[in-house]
């Protein structure tokens, strides 16, 4: 695998956890999305103002993880994303948890561009699409 | 303790409780609020359009819960809802968690109104306050 | 798509949407488990139960979801669950959020049967193999 | 205000924002939460450890909040912890949510000491009592 675009690192909290001792699959989710703002932030796209704004809006069209190691209490991870795919109006995350152990599981999200309130999918901004298609050549 | 205004089951899902075995703490507000839709619902105030319309809100101004007896994976719970106060501007709910043991918890909410983008409270709409009144009085 | 195996309703909570006025993602996942959890109980096989004694756990491999259309705040959903497939040690499920306006999402989770403690996976045990088998072929 | 025990930085995610646009009031207590786990290991206490060891716990048995202003997707947070009492077999924490505008809301927890499997509340064990104690003549 090649070098993330971005790391983001995260301990399992209690509420992350289930009955059954380990992270709570839904969770990892919620924690790749917070990877996935910081990131979007860091480079100069915060997600916060986005939909303040209102002219964009990047929604999920479709969310999958692989499940390798159960996540515990108080696991250090680091998650890694990369950009899997990147077309005119949708682009596609990679995210790698990563332990001590190894690869605890990976997730990948699919972005669509559109216009609140307008149907159908829209180009990517130009910034947005050259910021991205940047962070695909590392 | 009167007659509750209203009652509300849910049961203890695995997602509901965290690797000590019970219940995370923050998830009991999560089912109290639960309960508070679906009796604001049943009185003919849904909160989804309430919220959509925007000419009021009725945000937390407080929120507190008592913690008796731990609540485990699987358990069947009704949420007993009455009214603990009523003023011009605010209200206040009280929330009685039963299961076949007795009271698992309690918990309170105080709700203020407010106009979206003014500042202070307002007084709550008079068939709202009419409608809580009613059920103060039962 | 045949009949499902089971039907589980739920109302979009104001907990499940986000700033942006619809569903959170990842609560899609929590409410495809909600309708597992009452499926497997409705079958015989409480989760509750099977996580406690600790004999065998049906931890997820993978999970995925496509989103068709938002959910909203208010918009009530019938999760139709069916089984995508049985093999001897792992199976999987799926969802269909049905909405008034049609599907709204559609989501698969894939269970592994594990000896806690054991590495591998593990044969289902077969009261549960003919209990799911029997719901496949309906 | 003295100063602080100790301090947690973070920043409101989507997923903590519901369709008011705003903090849903739930998700404070699992923020307050992340702090005072994150405190907790800081002192040499992981509450990590402690559930898997298994010989006391520290369940919460009240909890409650205070909103002052809405908290925003995006908005920058300091928690600021504090000790508000500490008895033999109990502790109560403080939380100061901080933004740039001020104090957004406080909460508070208090914990009780039991031993798992046993009845009724058991002293703090004297080194984390004493830690304890320290952290409140700051």
């Amino acid at each position: 695998m090649s070098k993330p675009a971005y790391e983001h690192p995260f301990r399992v909290a209690l509420h992350d956890t289930d009955a059954a001792g380990v992270l709570f699959f839904a969770h990892l989710f919620r924690r790749a999305h917070d990877a996935y703002e910081a990131w979007m932030a860091s480079l100069g796209f915060p997600l916060p103002e986005m939909i303040r704004e209102g002219r964009i809006a990047l929604p999920l069209v479709h969310a999958e993880a692989d499940y390798r190691r159960p996540l515990r209490h108080g696991d250090g991870v680091q998650v890694e994303i990369s950009i899997a795919a990147l077309e005119t109006s949708r682009f596609s995350i990679d995210y790698r948890f990563q332990t001590e152990q190894g690869t605890a599981a990976t997730a990948r999200t699919v972005h669509a561009c559109i216009h609140p309130g307008e149907k159908g999918a829209r180009p990517l901004p130009e910034p947005l699409h050259a910021m991205l298609r940047a962070c695909q050549v590392n």
